[in-house]
């Protein structure tokens, strides 16, 4: 892939649809990790730094301070508007007001993370007038590897069509900070999650996985290509048949026939 | 249309769905207006009272009291167990959180009601093991009359092929309380609100415009079929355009021809 001219299809594509939808401007959620940096430098080249406004929306007991840090240098050096938003109260206030809240749901409280972002990012894109920028990437909406209508719940997806290996490549045509480059990748919904644990395997090998995949071939010879275990095989395949529904708009009955 | 050939392929629908997901029961919302209740006497019917649970979130300055007894009055004849969240003291935490959060943006904060309560709805869809049921008809999803990633935010829409109009028939057919199918259709996400003074156009001709439209008509021989205003004709046009991106999922630049 010619890292330099997908970047220039994607600056396009965030020119083309912000006019489309009558928009200047947009917000995009500043994580501190290579996903959402990325995002912003590509956001900034195509619409300029007046036009872009980062959101760092750190939890307090669990954020790492490396993310907060990471996320201000980057806004920093991008020169955008900036703002911090804890989500510790809102979180407190929904397990407060769910009768069956409680800090033990991990995996659902980790979802509510991310709908509770989506919902600030959309809460400042609509009194600005502007479009939430999505920050997933190839791999993750292959695997389903995102919470829907939560980091699923965006307008654009500017580096949808990039393997987790592209992202970091064009980071660094772009500049992005080495330190976020190179950390682990990691989700942040629970304490000391990082992607590669929870998938069972690496970015590089499921990336060559996804791509033999889609150039078609069986999940048996791509297995075999990369010297792949029938567990990291089938854990795949698994996610991404479970998660096919979340790439797609809510399914409705037809009845067309009887009208 | 034959109403009750309609539900039959509904109900079918609900049943075909969970099963292909792997859950046994679902989780509605339930308003106290027409169409959640609709969806959830269908609900029922597909997957059995003891699979459903019903959860009713009004907001305790503006939800008006006929909303909280109606809910209650759906879940009881349905036999379904019924939850009450409260949503205000997490519209609270949104407020004070966000800096630029205000009781005077109304808009956006219609829409953080609708997020705040489509995160509840999947907080018990995750700790149960069930789908979220849409309670959107074709009407407001063609009109785009919904929070994108609010009440737009579901796993099935088992009412989205059933016009308004349509929605008061089959109401009428499984039984829905009578109150239910008659209260001035409203969203409730401001004070007053009632749908059809915020579209400027009944139900009862907007269906039939969009219905016309999608015969093939043009907006032109609609309108003047129906008898309609040009600002009532253009102002359903507009929301239809502006309102598309809604339905579909987030667009992604492709890179294919750099593979």
């Amino acid at each position: 892939m010619d890292i330099s001219k997908a970047k220039d299809i994607i600056v396009e594509f965030i020119r083309e649809k912000t006019t489309e939808a009558g928009v200047k401007g947009a917000v995009v959620g500043l994580s501190g990790g290579i996903d959402s940096a990325l995002t912003a430098y590509l956001t900034v080249e195509a619409l300029g730094k007046e036009n872009v406004l980062g959101i760092h929306m750190p939890e307090l007991t669990l954020t790492p301070a490396e993310d907060v840090l990471d996320a201000t240098e980057v806004a920093e050096r991008l020169g955008i508007e900036f703002k911090t938003v804890d989500i510790s109260e809102i979180l407190a206030g929904y397990l407060n007001s769910i009768p069956e809240g409680s800090e033990s749901n991990s995996q659902a409280n980790g979802n509510l993370k991310a709908r509770i972002r989506m919902s600030v990012l959309y809460y400042y894109a609509n009194i600005m007038s502007r479009m939430v920028m999505g920050t997933g990437n190839k791999t993750e909406i292959l695997l389903g590897y995102f919470t829907k209508y939560g980091d699923g719940g965006v307008d654009l997806e500017p580096i949808g069509d990039l393997y987790k290996t592209e992202v970091r490549e064009m980071s660094k045509l772009m500049g992005v900070p080495e330190d976020v480059i190179t950390k682990a990748p990691s989700a942040r919904l629970w304490a000391n999650q990082t992607d590669e644990d929870e998938l069972g395997i690496t970015y590089e090998l499921v990336d060559r996985f996804l791509a033999l995949l889609l150039e078609g071939e069986t999940p048996q010879v791509a297995q075999n290509t990369l010297g792949m275990s029938v567990t990291q095989r089938d854990s795949v395949l698994k996610r991404i048949n479970a998660n096919l529904h979340k790439q797609k708009a809510a399914p409705i009955p037809e009845l067309k026939s009887l009208r």
